[in-house]
């Protein structure tokens, strides 16, 4: 099932619905404690998207992805792992805003792994029980904001540094998924989620032993080798086969 | 104005209240939108206590006190800043949970800073407007989990390890408040906020440069020196004079 958040023209409302070819259909109800179909419809056409769903944490983890061709290491006991706040969040179309000053802001194709269940010290084995479904993400990154003493929190956290999209889909099998990523167009990563360091379900497990995951939780599970500078007026499109294309412009510091 | 959550003897919900000496005044609505009182009453000892409010996000801030009798330092353009996931959240009175194996967990009494309203950008001589209140925080971190390049991530989120409260304070006055903590009764901290390198109102600023801080989100704003080891066994208490002491017994890890 694909689940999509939307706004239809001339209303401020956010609604939910489901996505089927170009039918939507709202519901009503909460995404992780059950929803009931209201019987409105309308076409995806019609609809501006918003992120498919209301994350409560943003948990993302860092070099995560081996070159191909090279050996993977071993999964670090403690990988890099960081928060970003939920008002980084934005949907499909909407933009990038750079930070004044910035020059070096990159995005980052991610597959997004969304959380159905509470989660607490599970193992790797059965982490798979605990996925509600998957999106995709561009966690975009501002170095030049890293701590030099390592900490991330500033340069993952701007406003609209987090867009999730097109829709959330519970029925995706992300055993084999490709991430890529072009900007204008242009190919900039292209990478299998195989050559992850800390596959999904381990990396599920090691964020269940420190925190208690709970429904509406998001993990960022790391981005393929490519991740380059985008500018203002960029247009960069995440994308995951047989998932979706997650779509945004890029504004510069000074646009309105 | 303090206000507190609390539950009932027997009951499984969790009230909203005012306190004035020993009487709680139960109120119903939000925190930050509007409150009424229902005309509920009870006494503070007949209820347990917990977290005054549920926060949005809780960002805190490393390294942000310089010891007494030397210069201070400049405040940094780029802080230390960390975050905490909410489900480290506890109220007073209720057990901090030592990670299996963990032997280095540590206390940090903090003054907690309350936002009040959306928050974006805002200039430090601005930045008092947008506090809602005050409480005491515990922002109990474990360094063996943090990673060596510098992440804090893992050793700042274990379940348990941000203790708020005992109340809110909205009326309190921060400009001279002395933070102390008691370990089994020993004095281990007491500092004055005087001695913050990014105070209150210039980290609430600095914060809203990247983020757009919202009603509920709540700043920890640095512990003073003498943060120490606790151990399964211990009671610690983080106090500060005029706003109210947050105590909260140590578990082991294998204690039940």
């Amino acid at each position: 099932m694909k689940l999509v958040r939307y706004s239809i023209a001339g209303e401020a409302s956010v609604r939910g619905g489901t996505l089927e070819g170009d039918v939507i259909r709202e519901y009503a109800g909460d995404l992780f404690e059950g929803i009931e179909l209201t019987g409105r419809t309308c076409r995806l056409e019609e609809v501006t998207l918003h992120a498919p769903f209301s994350p409560r944490h943003i948990i993302g983890i860092g070099a995560n992805f081996a070159p191909e061709g090279v050996p993977k290491p071993d999964m670090p006991e403690l990988p890099v792992l960081f928060f970003k706040p939920t008002t980084a969040v934005i949907g499909p179309g909407a933009p990038i805003r750079l930070p004044p000053g910035a020059k070096n802001v990159k995005f980052e194709a991610e597959l997004a792994v969304v959380i159905g269940r509470t989660a607490r010290r599970v193992d790797p084995e059965r982490a798979g029980e605990y996925i509600f479904g998957f999106t995709v993400a561009n966690d975009v990154s501002a170095p030049e904001f890293f701590h030099p003493n390592g900490h991330w929190t500033v340069g993952k956290s701007f406003d609209t540094f987090c867009p999730l999209g097109p829709w959330l889909d519970t029925a995706f099998d992300d055993r084999d998924a490709r991430i890529r990523a072009t900007v204008n167009g242009a190919e900039k990563q292209n990478g299998s989620v195989e050559r992850m360091i800390t596959p999904v379900r381990h990396m599920i497990s090691r964020v269940s032993e420190f925190m208690t995951l709970q429904p509406g939780d998001v993990l960022l599970t790391g981005t393929p080798p490519g991740a380059d500078v985008i500018r203002g007026g960029d247009t960069v499109i995440c994308s995951i086969e047989g998932l979706g294309s997650l779509s945004n412009p890029v504004l510069g510091a000074d646009a309105k």
